[in-house]
C-alpha cells in the first residue's frame, strides 16, 4: 500500500571519489606543518607539470604569508579584494588580466615566453582591446574615420631573419583616438574604427593611413583602479600603436610601437615598453605629399616608417628548446 | 541658433591624478627588469604595512612566474580559474574562502595569528557555515531536531588560565547532521537545525545535547573542486562539532572539536585539525541515564567531556606584542 512506504532517506554527502592520501601527515599544529603536509598533498597529482606547479605556488603563497606575517583582517581583505576582482569582470571586460597586467605578470609571461632573438622584432602585451571584427583594407587605407585625430602615415617591410621579403603577411592594427579612447569604450560603437586588417605586398611592404594615438587610463572605476591607488601609482599607459603580425611559415607576433617623447613611457601602468619599440614620427609638411599619401585636407602629417621582423616557425621551436633547457 | 551650436567635444581620457613616479625605471627590455621596477614602484605606498606587503607580493608572484617559467596558456588558463572563483560567489557561498582553505592559507593565517599559548584552548578554522540566528538554549537542551542523527551529549568547563570557572561565556556551536549537511545547505530550511547558543553556569559549566556529526564533502561542483580533483586530493573534512566561545575580559575563541577514528582526520581538506582538539566520545549504554539527560527515546548516547580555556584578554595582548618582536 503506497501510504505506508518508507520515504528514501535523504542522500548523504558523498566525496569527490578520491581516497585518503597514503603520506606521513602529521597534525598542523605549528604553522611549518602546514606547508609541508601541503608540499607533501601535491606529489598526488598525476601531471608532473602540474606538480611542479602546485609545489611552488604553495610554496609562494605561504612564504608571503608567513613572511608578511598577514593578519586575520588583511586576510580577509585580500579574499574580498580578490571577489570583486572576479565580479567586475564581464564579457567585454576581464579586471584579472588587468590586475595581472598592473603587477606585471602578464609583462614578465610574456617577456618569459618571447624572449628576443636574432634581430627578431620584440614582442608587447595585447591589451584588452583586441577585436575580431577589424576591416580588411587595401595598401594605404585609413584605418581611422575622418576627425579621428592628427593624421599619421604608418608603412614599412616584414622581413625574415636573413632579409627576405615576407608577402601576404596579415597585420592587424588597432589604436585610440585622439580622445584616448578605443572604439569598444565608445558608448555607441556601429562599425570598427581605428583599426584595421592588411597585408604585405610581394616587397613585404604595408602602409596604412592613421591617427596619432594618445596616452589613456586603464579602468580606475574598479578594483585594479584602487589598488593602483592604494600603491600610489597612476594608470595610464603611454601611446601606442598594437601590431599583430602572422604570416606562413612564421611564427606570429603580438606587439605595439610606442612613440618617443610620452611622459608615461618609463613608468607604462602594465610594463609593455621595450626600447627597441619605441618610435620617431616624422614631420611631414608638404601638402602634394599629404594628397598623395590619401589625406584629404590639410598640408602636414606625421610619418612613422617601421620594419617587422619574424622569427620562422623553425627559429621559434629552436629558441623555445633553448628556453626549455634553462 | 541652437542648430549651428558646436557639439562639446567627447572628454578626453584622464588619469586618476597620480604623476609619473620619479624614479629610475630603465625599459623592461629583460624579465628581471621588469621585477625591480616593480619593487621599486611599491615604494611609491604612503603606509609602511602596505609597501612591506606589496614589496612581498610581487617578489612572490614573479619568483612563482619565472621559477615555474610558466607558459602563455598556462597563465590564461590561470586568470579564467580565479575568474572563476570569482563568478562562483554568492551571498551564501564563498569560493575564495574555499580556495584559501584548500591551499592551506586560511590554517597558516590562522596559526600565525592565534599561536597556542599559556594552556589555552587551542583554534581551529571557523568555516563557512556559521550563522547568526542559532536559537538560545538553556543547559542540557538539544541543538538538534530528533532523528537528525545519533545521541550525543556535551559537556565541560570553561576556565581561565588559573583554572578559575568563566561564567556565563556564551559558546556558540553548530555541526552537521548524520547525512553530513548543514541546515543552511538543505533546499528548505525553516529554522536553525543543529546550531545553538548557551551560556555556562555559575560553575563555568555548558552542557546540551546535540548529534553525532559526520564526515562531509567541500563543493565538488565549484572551480575549488576541479581543483582538488587535478591535484588528485580528496574534498572531505572530518566529522566535528564547531565552538565559538565569549566571554567578558577573554579572547573570543574559535575553534572546533574532531572525534577520533575519523578517515579524514590526518588530511582534512582544509587543515583544520591539531591534536589537541581531536576527542574521544565515551560510549553510555544506561537508559535510565539517557532519560536523565534528556534524550526521549533508546538507551544509549555517546559522551563527550571537553574543558576549555581561554586567554585574558591581558594574555591575549602579551602573545601579539612577543609576536610582533618576532
Amino acid at each position: 500500500m503506497p501510504e505506508h512506504t518508507t520515504p528514501a532517506p535523504p542522500t548523504k554527502a558523498v566525496s569527490n571519489g578520491i581516497a585518503p592520501p597514503e603520506l606521513d601527515l602529521p597534525y598542523p599544529d605549528r604553522p611549518e606543518i602546514i606547508t609541508s603536509n601541503l608540499l607533501k598533498l601535491t606529489e598526488l597529482a598525476s601531471d608532473q607539470r602540474k606538480r611542479l606547479i602546485f609545489k611552488n605556488l604553495v610554496t609562494h603563497l605561504h612564504q608571503f604569508i608567513s613572511e608578511t606575517g598577514i593578519t586575520t583582517e588583511e586576510w580577509m581583505n585580500t579574499i574580498q579584494f580578490l571577489t570583486r576582482v572576479g565580479k567586475t569582470c564581464t564579457p567585454i571586460r576581464q579586471e584579472f588580466i588587468l590586475l595581472s597586467d598592473v603587477l606585471g605578470a602578464s609583462a614578465l609571461v610574456d617577456a618569459l615566453n618571447h624572449p628576443a632573438v636574432g634581430g627578431t622584432t620584440e614582442s608587447s602585451v595585447l591589451g584588452p582591446f583586441f577585436t575580431d571584427d577589424a576591416p580588411d583594407l587595401n595598401a594605404g587605407d585609413s584605418i581611422a574615420s575622418e576627425g579621428s585625430g592628427e593624421y599619421l602615415f604608418v608603412e614599412g617591410y616584414v622581413r625574415s631573419t636573413s632579409g627576405n621579403p615576407i608577402a601576404d603577411a596579415l597585420i592587424e592594427t588597432w589604436e585610440t583616438d585622439s580622445h584616448g579612447f578605443y572604439d569598444t569604450q565608445k558608448a555607441i560603437r556601429d562599425i570598427p574604427d581605428c583599426r584595421g586588417r592588411l597585408r604585405t605586398d610581394k616587397d613585404g611592404k604595408y602602409s596604412y593611413r592613421a591617427v596619432v594615438p594618445v596616452s589613456y587610463p586603464i579602468p580606475a572605476d574598479g578594483p585594479v583602479g584602487d589598488l593602483l591607488q592604494l600603491m600610489g601609482r597612476h594608470n595610464m599607459r603611454p601611446n601606442h600603436l598594437h601590431l599583430v603580425i602572422e604570416a606562413a611559415g612564421y611564427h606570429k607576433l603580438t606587439t605595439a610601437l610606442y612613440p618617443e617623447g610620452d611622459q608615461f613611457l618609463a613608468s607604462d601602468a602594465v610594463f609593455g615598453v621595450k626600447k627597441s619599440l619605441i618610435v620617431k614620427f616624422r614631420d611631414v609638411n608638404d601638402e602634394a605629399e599629404a594628397r598623395r599619401r590619401g589625406f584629404p585636407k590639410g598640408g602636414s602629417f606625421k610619418l612613422l616608417e617601421f620594419d617587422i621582423v619574424l622569427a620562422s616557425k623553425e627559429e621559434w621551436s629552436a629558441t623555445q628548446a633553448q628556453l626549455q633547457k634553462q
